[in-house]
């Protein structure tokens, strides 16, 4: 665990825009003693940054190497080509979450697009501003990067530096590969959680007090700001309206089905629908993003101070890493379970060495 | 955390279905002491139920005061049957998670029902099975009685005692209030659920390696089980189809809008169902069973054997017992997010020491 001596850019960097994802850009570089010159439209945004350690006010007396353009999506475009215009020598990207949109707006306009590369880092939260800032907002996180057909290698390198020097892992895709792949991971999910939630709008007190963690789970995102996801919508509609007919075409098979649940091949349907539903959650990638599936243990740990230290030092001495971890603790029992994940040429050899430790494997 | 030292019911209590539900009933009420008497359609199941300590092979020796039948929702009526005929003395409960079908059977079959009252707990996990069984499956958690007018409040104070003894919160309910707050609450989550994974079947890696915690959370519950959940919906699907045709109504203008964003009113009709959503998912409760929160903490580990250890071991030192554990690791990423949660009493301190000893917390 070293902390960072030296970015691998130069900078200064500009980031025009203080909310979420510019601020945390900034606090990162600040980490890495990267120079960081911020302007946000609203000067109260701009001070809060500042003053959470940002960066400092661009008052125009140093040129910037490189300009992150993190504003709302709609305003992109119209950014990016100010910037490209004020700063003939730097590199611009943006953050946005589609890059179709804004890319053929800078097209229209006629832009030089030497000298811009959009990209995208796969980081948020549910909450925005520069309050919820946070300088690990992208420690290991994708980082989208579109290059174009006669983009600047040297640009995509300093893109990829910065990239590096936040701690996100750059990913290169093409624009419209881009956008069809976040309205199948995030667009669609988004509208899909947020109308299940406005189905509980109308409900009892009584009935939402039955909710459990499942309902909890589905609905999280719906919190998200619909201000900001109109936007995002809009701009990916093509994509994003593609795979709601696919989801709504299932779910009228569903709705076919629970209407006449006896009919010959009702519950066949039902059965389909929902072993579908296991096949694709199954391809969900686990850590390092690999085909390969990790074996999981399942260890029962006591309740008390050291116990779970005790598990993970020894998995240490049988020199087995840890692929994923789940601890399952109920209120008030006096013992935990602790699913581990190892690699499944490791799984017999942990399980026979924590059971020669005393460890109790449940499963 | 005190053990407790008696019961409420006295028992015998017979458990007719030793999977995840009945040898949990059996182990929660082991635990207080109470005679349990275990029968399963499958030696197999039930012999495991019994090795892992959920009660004894019923004999037919001792006769039972309650009977808590823990079967497929399609064979509740039959056995509830058989047992009210069998045991003329016991009071029979159920503990599927729709109740309407199963009484209108146990009704057309002519069955006296002063004996019988419907129940479900709110309680379960992704793997089903006695080997997923707990104890503490139930604590903290509601936990539905369908009394019905004409219902023994004798029998019904028995079921609620059972309840109690295992940690539980029972919660009257009328039967079809019931069945139409599951169906919002679990069962139209369950094919919203299934229904987004689905999609992600014909993707490729590329995309699907740049899914975050949304899509995620949005697909966990669509592992679950087809069959179980065939049955579950197909014995409560007047109740969903109601819902999922407001869902669908809601997806249609989600989708007209999305088809001309450009179009009067279609970002405002956007907006309102987005915001929607962010009205219903507000209006679930807190976590149940939980009064007071605990505190998180996001601690930065480098991604090698034995740093989760190395961690653990120095909280066990630092004398801090963890409340809930969660990783966060991403694709390709050196270093995972472990984000721990301690009470709140003990959260400043942590922070000293953990940072005193080298840890990076983040936020």
């Amino acid at each position: 665990m070293t902390v960072p001596s030296s970015s691998r850019i130069t900078g200064p960097v500009r980031v025009v825009g203080a909310g979420l994802l510019g601020a945390s850009v900034g606090l990162g570089l600040r980490a890495r003693g990267v120079d960081v010159l911020l302007d946000d439209a609203s000067p109260a945004h701009l001070s809060l940054a500042v003053d959470y350690g940002a960066g400092r006010p661009d008052d125009g007396s140093v040129e910037p190497q490189l300009i992150v353009v993190a504003v709302p999506p709609d305003l992109v475009a119209r950014v990016v080509l100010a910037e490209l215009a004020a700063h003939p020598d730097a590199v611009v990207t943006d953050v946005a979450s589609v890059k179709m949109a804004p890319l053929a707006e800078l097209q229209a306009a006629g832009a030089d697009l030497t000298r811009y590369i959009g990209s995208h880092p796969l980081a948020g939260r549910e909450r925005g501003g520069p309050i919820s800032a946070r300088a690990d907002l992208f420690i290991g996180r994708p980082w989208v990067v579109c290059g174009r057909p006669g983009t600047d290698r040297a640009s995509i390198s300093l893109l990829e530096s910065l990239i590096l020097d936040l701690g996100a892992s750059p990913v290169e895709m093409a624009t419209d590969d881009h956008d069809a792949a976040v309205a199948l991971v995030s667009h669609t999910p988004q509208i899909v959680a947020s109308l299940m939630a406005r189905r509980l709008s109308g409900s009892t007190d009584a009935a939402l007090g039955l909710a459990g963690q499942g309902l909890r789970d589905v609905t999280r995102i719906a919190a998200s700001e619909p201000e900001l996801w109109v936007q995002i919508l809009g701009a990916n509609a093509p994509a994003v309206v593609e795979i709601l007919h696919a989801y709504r075409d299932d779910l009228d098979r569903v709705l076919a089905a629970l209407g006449d649940v006896d009919a010959s091949g009702a519950r066949r349907a039902l059965a389909e629908e929902l072993a579908g539903g296991n096949l694709g959650v199954s391809r969900l990638p686990g850590k390092h993003g690999q085909d390969r599936r990790y074996s999981p243990i399942v260890v029962l740990v006591d309740d008390r101070p050291g116990e779970l230290g005790r598990l993970f030092t020894e998995l240490g001495e049988i020199g087995v890493n840890l692929e994923d971890l789940r601890l399952e603790h109920s209120p008030g029992a006096q013992v935990g379970l602790a699913e581990i994940a190892v690699l499944p040429e490791h799984l017999q050899r942990t399980i026979e060495e924590l059971s020669a430790r005393g460890w109790r494997i449940a499963g």
